[in-house]
């Protein structure tokens, strides 16, 4: 059975996903410089040939993903109606991901298809029908929740995640938006399965019991 | 200059400290059973001569520690005004900790002298106050602050932590007591030195920038 997988959710080490104020130039918000350095450090090692625990996670999370999920705040900064149509993602021309990306906002527009086979897709059904269109896209392959944290969240409370890659840099940040938050008994479901540090980062892998 | 420290302090991945509904019989509560294996099991390994990242971090623990602070949920069950003063700590009569320890309390009662060196002393005064007088006890050692998470939370926002050694556990809790909360900006002091795991365990450790 295809997957509902999470991967490279980076967190502080006390638990915030973004500061407070996320922007059009600091969309994690502010206070927390460096929540993905780890992964930048980690395809610039694996550009260089380079192998390690976090180059690993990387390659992971790209294995057997046919369709992404994610929440209007990753695709873009802005908030409420849309002014124009003209924002893309923050990913250039030719995003990285190759296949069908279904962003949850209240405020839908017209599919959006890019160079290299990505196509947005904008929608305000409930999660369980983004859900399904989304295998059916996938086409067998698993389905990936992309982020941000209400979004991980709704999916979560929801109990339709089956592995979930959690990152725990150490950062502290003290204010913003925790990742393991108002999921009520949705994590009673999980275990954790891997627990590993590399010298920038731990990795927690989680999977439904 | 002698310093504050606090040590082992585990939490969940998710963040907590305890679950809900604390007591006599769960003095961490509900849902985080096995928060504390690491520990248990770091001990037997030392007593049993082995070493390793968690039996390194206790013996860290120990080392130059002249007294100790702690808040009352740490010190008992009980709740509220001591019913009797029968309750002499979890530990049995001869306490591991062979020094002064400063117990908060709204209910203060006798200083109560245990085998082994252990005087425990029950104070309403300002944290402040407790730390002088604990730094008097230590006679030019260190304070370490024991717990529970209101404790830590108190001198944390007062910025008088000079060192924590955070301990992030592979469970999840989903509600209870977080660590990593209420602290305001008392975070902002701090900075993560080290992150380490073993197989049972991720080490943090934080100091003051």
């Amino acid at each position: 059975m295809p997957k509902v997988r999470v991967h490279n959710v980076t967190v502080s080490l006390d638990g915030f996903a973004a500061g407070p104020h996320q922007r059009l130039d600091e969309p994690f918000g502010d206070g927390i410089e460096g929540l993905h350095d780890w992964m930048i450090a980690a395809m610039r090692d694996r550009a260089d040939g380079k192998s390690g625990i976090d180059v690993e996670c990387i390659e992971r999370s790209e294995e057997n993903i046919g369709a992404t999920i994610m929440g209007r705040n990753m695709f873009g900064p802005q908030r409420g109606p849309w002014q124009d149509e003209s924002w893309k993602g923050w990913w250039g021309d030719n995003p990285p991901y190759h296949h069908d990306v279904f962003v949850h906002t209240h405020h839908v527009r017209p599919s959006l298809a890019m160079e290299g086979g990505t196509t947005f897709h904008f929608t305000d059904e409930p999660i369980d029908t983004v859900l399904a269109r989304a295998f059916d896209a996938a086409a067998g392959q698993d389905v990936r929740i992309g982020g941000g944290s209400a979004t991980v969240q709704q999916y979560l409370r929801a109990g339709l995640i089956d592995e979930m890659h959690l990152v725990v840099v150490p950062l502290l940040v003290g204010r913003g938006e925790r990742l393991l938050d108002n999921v009520a008994d949705g994590i009673d479901g999980y275990q954790v399965t891997e627990l590993v540090s590399s010298a920038t980062a731990t990795h927690a892998h989680l999977v439904r019991r």
